[in-house]
């Protein structure tokens, strides 16, 4: 096949592919992040390029107004390569900053509230500890390495630690150049420490942690110092494996058929660049990083570590492996202290990942004898009921409708993002985040709102159909009826902010495949919503959606509000309490072990539950009597 | 500085050295392996060469005889490079070859009648086992990783199991490609067991280890099937670092001049080579080579690592590592399977190595309440005394004279050796190893008995100096008084076998050396060697040296022969337990923690008793009650 070169304007980067690449494939292999959040679908309209030169084979798209088309704009996932392009990349396309801080920042740095700081020391999975030690002298004239170990052990308190030979290597030297008195950098491997550094002088000061949250569509990072548990800061950014797929069963396939090289290279770029971005703004040295501990579902820990997804997807779903043993950073390239560990932390199967896991740890529903359910929202929903003697597990595909994505105007909760939508004054009127920001779209409360409020004023009905015409609001756009929320002369991007019906489709199929999941958990246990004694409902937006409005449009039951909690997102605080605490480190692997996992394709009666949700709020308005006055 | 060729005839193999660069340094570095004793010191004479063309700067040495003078011979050691070079080695100068079997490999092969098989179940420090998995089903679907290694622990009754990261990349395909009927190679690494190696089907009964001894003068490799506990095959050869010095102190010398990497590329290439010709010997694969157990002096086992020994020979004489971690073999460059293990025993000092806790391990002598004293009668000599409640080591310098080495018809026990002399019908008669080879030297046991047989003759006097003119068979060679025991047309080298007075001198230094140091730390615990219930006679040649004629020198106190023992090579002996049986293993560690050092250099009285214990056998002959007569 014939190899083309495409050139990329403003960067004049250039890239040479074979005839047939996409436009959006060949902007990845130049290395230029541009938006994307369908994965190439055609769907999403946000990868716009302009056509300056050369040949290509595009398909017409909805997406582009009529005078984009004559102007050569064109979708770069739907425009094939047939000659040497130039293509020059409008400034809208490029994805924006990727570095907010998570709003839940604030939550965690107030984590030492949380039980576990009550219970156990403090004991942070990797930790320096500052030693002097005795000088040798004839009648105490142990070897280097064993007076080392020794003192650490006696320290920390432990009965053995492993030592790699290259720090065995330089521990004459340092030990003599320093007096004796050395910072060790001790990591837990699981059933053992290792000293994985020796630093002359004390330097247990500097010694900080990175705990991330692997999200299929959203990858958030926090900073921790290490010695006395701060969290200092926290970013995030959209998974730049979105290019491969908007759900992991695309990256999957895409895995089995080039290799799963690539997707770890995204994701572990994108770690790496939170770790630099947090690194940077707080003044911190790469090297003082010294661990970073992940949770994430199943395919996104498989896709760390480069391990095959191809059973994960088959029956009976067998992953490579839910629990794999600390590495060194490096060795999957994280950049970090060269010698510093990465932990994954332990799932529960192929569908249940650690973001699970860590949820559990979390919420405390583990020691709880009252019966907890909580409920991950993400591009996956999953959901665990139990309490200290079983907990149960399953996983429905939900899409990211809820996270933002695949909704026209949907985007992460980021300044400018209307976060809330509701009436006043028998008007509806929205909120945006950053009081003085022009509005740009909405994020997952603001469309959980926004659907809810069109639902109460009848201006769609139960089946999420537009039946009032009479609002000034209610226009069709690039042919489909939509509610407009923010006309365009009032928006920050110039265009209007508005919902359709396929949005309102999409998000009506993400709430029923939720509903649906946590019914046919609650019935297999012979309860109800009602035998529920806590309600956690965990997520990137898990903090501020609004329980009446959920309820309104089925994605909630219909119980009392006071046993609903919102968690946030509990994948990244299990994973750091999980971080700190080394009996809770232990803990995920003991839930990991005593969760059952309950396979939801397996069940008859799933797809009779979900289609009989896929109203709002459901076909049987009787299972919500709140809403039936 | 100029740098120079040297071609070495007949190989042609060439090499650029700087100008002033020894013919020995420059055929070590050309990769030729030469016969050398004395570690360059121009005294064994073994290193001829003859130079065919070129300037050299060459010292005049007594070993070489006028007409090989004028041949052109030099000493290689002492010969330097001052142009291009052709240099001829003749065949006699080549190492020979480096195979023979240790003679202690049946007595090895009956040990399984030692106490530990009695007492312990076999429990190898690598070891295969064949697995049959349950194939996954929805009800039990768990990641492959974990089906892995709960099975192996199940197996094994292990509580944890470590994988590295490639293996279970590697577990979906091998798993599904063998229908779930595996091999796992397990190895210990201290605190933890680790599946090193994961092979489809059933290939538990294909499965070695090396146990090696690594002496100053001799390295020692027994082959031993995993599966049945047996000794296959054993194999010897000089250690090659001998081109750096005899004894340990000249090598780490060396090592602070130059690095260490040369002196561990010498020994790692003598295990490796001696690895090779066990396992061609006995159709054995190197992948199916799991573990390499290795004993030796500290010094050795820093060598072999690659670890500095800068304060081994510098007071207070602390090692980098007594007890260096379970590596993978690969990493210091032996070659069995990529993923087999490397076990570095543990020591007690700088100057007690893994060599001697072996040897308590392997006499038993720590859990006997009766006392025991071991002597280790190597280059170094290291005694230990002690019980089932105390033990205290120490370490003297004794040279290699007892070894066959620095003794000018000094030789290895292998076939040709005079391994006996003795009086019959009132002459002096020896004993060759191999019936029918005709004698080349004297091996170890041989030069105590003659030394021994020339006191008893009254041919030389207490001080080894040469009484009897009377005899035919003494005579000067080279201007030092000899006895000649084979003439020149009787022995297999066409060289009269013998001994002279510096060969003695060597020899009563070297037994002098050891004999006061036992004294030392009898004196230092109160006792005398009355009070030794046990006297475990250690080293190369242990098994068969005359008591008799050992006494009749002072190297063995004079003490009841029923309470002495000759135990052998114990290092490789006890090294072999602890590969086998993991309760041995640990029991090294302990053994180390528990034995005190005690530092010959810091007693007074060392230096007066060793010159009171050069004479045969004692100054004080008050000692040597049976001599009296």
């Amino acid at each position: 096949m014939t190899d083309y070169t495409v050139e990329f304007k403003p960067h004049a980067k250039k890239v040479k592919v074979p005839q047939g690449t996409s436009l959006l494939e060949a902007s990845h292999q130049a290395g230029i992040t541009i938006n994307n959040l369908c994965g190439g679908d055609g769907i999403c309209g946000r990868c716009k390029m302009i056509i300056k030169k050369g040949e290509v084979q595009a398909e017409v798209s909805t997406k582009l107004t009529r005078e984009e088309i004559q102007a050569g704009y064109v979708l770069a996932c739907q425009t094939m390569v047939e000659g040497n392009i130039v293509a020059e990349i409008p400034p809208e396309t490029f994805a924006r900053e990727k570095t907010r801080a998570d709003k839940d920042t604030e939550r965690f740095q107030s984590f030492e509230s949380h039980f576990y700081s009550t219970r156990f020391q403090p004991s942070p999975l990797v930790a320096k500890v500052y030693l002097e030690l005795d000088q040798p002298e004839i009648s105490n004239n142990t070897a280097d390495h064993q007076r080392v170990c020794e003192s650490v052990q006696r320290k920390l308190d432990l009965c053995a630690t492993q030592m790699g030979l290259k720090i065995i290597k330089n521990l004459p030297e340092i030990l003599r150049e320093h007096n004796y008195k050395i910072t060790a950098t001790v990591g837990l491997r699981r059933e053992v420490a290792e000293v994985i550094q020796i630093e002359g002088g004390d330097t247990a000061e500097e010694s900080y942690m990175i705990i991330v949250d692997m999200g299929t569509t959203t990858v958030v990072a926090h900073l921790v110092d290490a010695t006395s548990l701060r969290t200092i800061d926290a970013a995030a950014c959209f998974n730049s494996q979105g290019i491969y797929g908007r759900e992991v069963t695309g990256r999957m396939i895409s895995a089995e058929k080039k290799g799963a090289e690539d997707l770890q290279k995204l994701l572990v770029g994108d770690i790496n660049q939170l770790i630099n971005q947090l690194a940077k703004a707080n003044d911190v040295l790469l090297k003082d990083i010294i661990a970073v501990v992940c949770a994430g579902n199943t395919a996104m820990g498989h896709f760390l570590l480069g391990l095959p997804t191809y059973h994960i997807r088959r029956f009976p779903y067998v992953p490579a492996s839910v629990e794999p043993p600390p590495l060194r950073a490096a060795e999957v390239g994280i950049e970090i202290n060269p010698r510093g560990l990465l932990y994954s932390l332990p799932g529960i199967s192929g569908w249940v990942g650690s973001d699970l896991t860590c949820g559990i740890l979390a919420t405390g529903m583990y020691d709880n004898p009252e019966i907890s359910l909580l409920v991950d929202i993400g591009t996956n929903g999953e959901i665990i009921i139990g309490n200290n003697e079983w907990l149960v597990a399953c996983s429905a595909s939900a899409g990211p409708a809820l996270e933002g994505a695949s909704v026209e105007c949907g985007m992460r909760a980021e300044t400018g993002a209307i976060e809330r939508v509701f009436i006043k004054d028998g008007e509806i009127r929205f909120a945006v985040i950053g009081e003085t920001a022009q509005p740009k779209g909405l994020c997952g409360s603001g469309i959980i709102d926004l659907v809810a409020v069109l639902l109460t004023q009848k201006i769609i009905n139960r089946s999420g159909v537009f039946i009032n015409d009479n609002s000034d609001q209610v226009r069709e756009i690039d042919g489909v009826p939509a509610y407009i929320l923010v006309e365009a002369e009032e928006s920050g991007t110039d265009d209007p902010v508005y919902m359709n019906e396929v949005d309102i489709e999409n998000i009506i199929n993400a709430k029923a495949a939720i509903y649906a999941a946590m019914q046919i958990l609650v019935k297999r246990l012979d309860m109800n919503f009602n035998d529920i004694d806590h309600f956690y409902i965990a997520g990137a937006f898990g903090s501020y959606i609004n329980i009446e409005h959920a309820i309104t449009i089925g994605l909630l039951p219909d119980i009392p509000y006071d046993r609903i909690e919102f968690a946030g997102n509990t994948s990244i605080w299990g994973a750091k309490i999980a971080a700190m605490y080394e009996e809770a480190f232990f803990k995920v692997t003991e839930i990991r072990k005593n969760t059952t996992y309950y396979d939801l394709m397996g069940a008859d009666d799933y797809i009779d539950e979900f289609q009989q949700a896929m109203f709002l709020p459901h076909t049987n308005i009787e299972l919500f009597p709140v809403l039936k006055g």
